[in-house]
Formats: C-alpha cells, structure tokens, sequence
C-alpha cells in the first residue's frame, strides 16, 4: 500500500508530519509513504529522527515540491496559484493511481477546492463533505458532517450528506444498518429552516432503503448519547458545533484539573488526575487526533487537524489505511447510484 | 418588586417551580411571585413547603389559570388556543404592568410567540431573540444568542442580535465596552454564508460607536476563551452548540467520574472527585442552572429550563430581578434608537 503525504501547512511545521509519517510506516510493515514537501526540509527532518523510527527511512519516498499553500489562502487563490504546491502534487498522485490516498494538515479550504479539481466527484454529488467521528456514550461514536466545506446546503445536499455518512459508518465501523439523523433545533416537524424539513421529508422515502435507518430530527446533544451514528447538517453548524465541542473538551479539562490542584497536595494531583484527564482530552478531541475524511471524491483523501503533532498525524495516516482498505468510495458511489435509481428524480 | 411566575411546562411538574420561587422570595425580602397555574395544584405545593420556605409563602399569591401549553405544542398552536394558559395570562400580567418581569420553564416555541403578540416588540427590532451566558475561561461569561428563537436570520438581524447582547453585557454584567463577535466557519473576510458577510460589513460600520467594539468573526471555540462577551449567530446555529455544549459537558462529566471510580477506591473517589464535579457540571450547564433572557420585547421574560430543579427556578428569578434592576428593555430601546440614527437607513 502506498500513501501521497502533503508536508507541509501543518502549524507544527514538517517535523511532526515526518515523525508521524515514520511511525506509519514502522507499524505498517507493506506500507510505503510518497512525502510531497521541499526536498531539503524533508531531508533534515528525516535526519533527525530517533533510532526506532529512522530504520523505517526507507519507505519513505520524497518527492520535490518546494511551493506551499498557506494557512491563510482562499480557495480561489489556490485554485489560481496552487498547481505547483506540495498539496496539489500529493493529490495528483492520488488522482494518477501512484498513491492509494492522501493525506495532508494544511488549508482546509484550499484541500477542499484542489481536491475536487484533482480529483472529481462522484457521479451525482456535486461537492465534498468532511466528516469526522464523534465520541459519544457507552465507548460509541456519531459521524458528524458536513463540517465545513458547505455552507447554505439545500436539501438534496443534506440527503448526499446522509448517504456519504451512511457508507462511512458502514465500511469504516463495519455499522450493519447505521442510524442516521438530521440535526435540528428541535424534535417537533414544524421546526427548523425550509431546507431541513424538506430534507427530512426527503430522507423519509429512503425509510425502505436496508442500507440505513432514518430517525428523524436530532439535538445538538444527541450527538454524544451514543443511540446515533450519523448526524446530518449544513457545514456552518457542524463547524460551530465541532469547533465549541473542541473548545469546551479543553475548558472543562483545564478546570477539573485546577480544581484537583486546588484540593490535592501537586503530587497526588499529577498522580491520579493528570493521566486520566489525558486520555480524556485525547478521546474527546477527534479531529486532532483522528482527522476527518474527505467525502464524495473520487479518491481518498483525509485531513488531519493544523495543530496536531506527530501522533494526530499518524492516526489521519492510520484512517485513510482504514478507508483504502475498505474501498470507502467506490462504497459510496455504489450507495449514491442504488438511491438515485430507486428515487429517480426525487432530487 | 413583583415578578409573574408561569408555574407549568416543566419536566418536573409544578413542584420545582413552587420550591424555587419560594425560595426566592425567602432571599428577597422586598419581593413578590404572582403564580399562574391550576389553583389547587399550586395550594398542594405550597403546603408541602418545609419549614424556613413556607414561612415566605404569604408572598406567594395563587392566580388561577386552570389550562396549559403542552412541551409539544406548535408556536401556532400557542396563538391559537393558548389564550387561557398560565403562560399567557403570566405575559399579560407583565404587559398591563402588574409585574416588573415574568419567568416560564415551559415551551420555548410558545414562550417566544405569545410574549412577543402579549408584550410587543421594542420599535425596530422585528422578532425576539433568546440569550444565555455561557461560562469561559478565568471566570469570565459570554453572551451566545440567538439560541433558537429565529432560523435563517437575514444581516439586519444579525446586527440586531448584536445591539441586543452588546446592552445585556452592559447592563447585567456591567461590562463597560462589550466586545462583540459574529460566529463563522472561519475568521477570513471571504469565509461563510452571504448573510454573515453581509452583517460583518454592516457591524463594521458601526466600530466608532462607543457602547460596543466589533471584533470580526469568531469560530466555535473562541466561545470559552474568555476574549469575547458576546457572540452572535443564528439561531439554528446558536440552539445546535449550546445543546452539544450541554450534552458534551455531561457526558464528560460522567467520564471523568468513572476514570476516577475505577482508579480509587468509591470512598475516596466520593471524597475528592464527586463535590468537585457537582460544581463543574452546575457551572457548565448554563440554561438549566441560569435561564436564558428573551430579548428585543417591551418587557423582561426569562425562560427557565424545562428540565430545571427548584435552584434552577431560583437562579432564573434572579436573572429577571437583575433585568428589572437595570432596565433592559429600556437600555435595548435606547441602543437602538441610537444606532438606527447614526446609521439611518443603512438596514
């Protein structure tokens, strides 16, 4: 198997990438990674690694790219300007079959635009989504999209969204029949924008379709109940909604912490609070740790959080393993073609 | 001082309700509660009062009002047949003056509609918006609104949420010069829905006004840093993050919770971890333990949860003594007649 890496746009700068790139390929005895990235940086950073990780140098191909698209770039712009960026390069050789998938930390909204022109789309959908899992109750956890690559989405790209996410908890969770919901301000039919309650009345002739049940309006709570796999909105709400999640995840861990500091002598704080709250964080904080996938491409590509360090990067590498494995698109272009023949002009 | 009290639509009955307002009154010794609700259901209450509450209950007066609004009846409904409701004859008792401000745990959808045909909108402000203050870090608070009262807010509504959260800023928290901020998928100039760009432009215009300063936008996150004190966004989008706010924070609390019972032993871990994350969950669950403020009415109306226990009730009474204190309806009135003759017809 063989990955496209995208160096640079992670705040960390390279050397995280490269590390977690060196732990991929470590743990992943037929793996082969292709770093697209400034030959020299790349080169220093490999350098650089520790004796467990260095022996693995050998899988790691690099490959020239010394153009990179900043964190602060429109999508316009790097569709304009970007065809020579290190992100661009590792797509197009996910586009050209050298690589399996993609994976970068950079530009969200510049991997959004290139990916699609690199790309495509598949047949039927017009735009990406990006989805990520959210842990909920009981060890469970809620694929979330879209979560930022749509804003304003009509109802027949709610009903793509539910689809995508539908194919993902499936091939990615092995979920037999998810369970999938729209996100609403309320329960009640009579709520919620126009867009939404007519994606709901969309989403209720799939109520036959064995590929996933539909269970009406969720809350923004509901997502972390643990009774749903996948919750649908626009991508301006799952954005709020994942971003506020991720900031409250570390609020709330820096305040249980003060408080133990408070009650406790430092040592018995360090000892009994810290590790706990540590893992928490690291549960609680998904995208960072896990990255979110591209949804709707003809290909794979996932994004791993800006800030993450070398582990996040490593488990964005670990998810697109588990995507090319299960062949996540060619899922999702089967489900997007089995609903459009069974609703043929519904949308 | 006398506040109208609307003793039905809470999940847990009257009781709680008639537990928080009397305690209220016990703390507030120049204040009186108008109960609306069915008569001897109210007297039932009172006569359960312990001992140090039922002592307050001579100013405590019963208002019969037999009917009530289901947690499941539309907002139209509510206008059609709600007339007679404990809800509606509260909100009338506040509009003929009877009472400086009226408290409700019941339906939100009704709240908002039968408070804005009872009361009346202050003059240029069109549909009421719903407020609460969410914590963040250093002990600061952030106004987040609206929170579900209007979906798919045009700009000049938008701009209206933030005249309104800058006054309730000012005038509950006394915050001198409110920093202001509009939710986005990101803080480029070029990111989100045309509505959001549209109110960025039209709130930019009003940086040399004193009473607030515009900071641009804001993502989720930026909610809980402690920078902002007041974010303003649609109400789909304000209703999914407090929601998840809420249903994150208890699911983390329960996880923090069992990390700790399965490291100590249960005396121990009752001992150090349960007071310390009582607090927490009570501190992070703003709404049920606060109530959130309808604001933009010719009148004070604070809703408190539904879900809410008698200190909840009383918490959300004290929010609407705090109101009348200060006057919010006349200091939004005021802020938007300022603004709307600076900016004359510019919205």
């Amino acid at each position: 198997m063989r990955l496209a890496i995208d160096v640079m746009g992670g705040d960390q700068g390279p050397r995280a990438i490269v590390a977690g790139s060196a732990r991929a390929v470590v743990e992943n005895p037929g793996l082969e990674l292709i770093l697209f990235g400034p030959r020299q940086q790349i080169l220093a950073e490999l350098s650089r690694l520790p004796q467990p990780l260095a022996a693995a140098a050998s899988r790691l191909v690099v490959c020239d790219a010394p153009d990179s698209i900043m964190p602060s770039a429109t999508a316009a712009w790097a569709l304009r300007k970007g065809r020579s960026s290190s992100m661009a390069h590792m797509l197009r050789s996910v586009a050209r079959g050298e690589a399996d998938a993609g994976v970068s930390a950079g530009n969200t909204a510049a991997l959004v635009a290139l990916a699609r022109r690199e790309l495509g789309m598949i047949k039927g959908i017009s735009r990406p989504a990006i989805s990520t899992a959210i842990p909920a109750r009981a060890g469970r956890r809620c694929y979330l999209l879209d979560l930022g690559a749509n804003v304003d989405s009509p109802a027949s790209r709610l009903v793509d969204f539910a689809l995508m996410g539908a194919a993902m908890a499936q091939c990615v969770d092995s979920t037999a029949v998810p369970r999938v919901a729209l996100l609403n301000v309320g329960s009640e039919a009579t709520k919620g924008s126009a867009s939404v309650r007519e994606a709901d009345r969309l989403l209720r002739e799939y109520a036959n379709d064995d590929a996933f049940t539909y269970e009406g309006y969720a809350e923004g709570g509901d997502l972390f109940k643990g009774q749903l796999d996948v919750v649908v909105c626009d991508g301006f709400v799952g954005n709020a909604v994942l971003k506020a999640s991720e900031g409250l995840t570390s609020m709330l861990v820096e305040r249980v912490q003060m408080a133990f500091e408070s009650r406790l002598s430092g040592r018995l704080a360090s000892l009994l609070a810290k590790p706990v709250l540590k893992r928490l964080k690291r549960e609680l904080d998904p995208v960072r740790y896990n990255g979110a996938s591209l949804l709707g491409l003809r290909g794979i590509v996932v994004k791993s959080h800006g800030s993450t360090h070398a582990d996040g990067f490593y488990y964005a590498i670990q998810r697109a393993l588990k995507e090319v494995e299960h062949n996540l698109p060619a899922r999702i272009a089967g489900r997007w073609q089995a609903s459009s023949c069974e609703n043929d002009g519904a949308y």
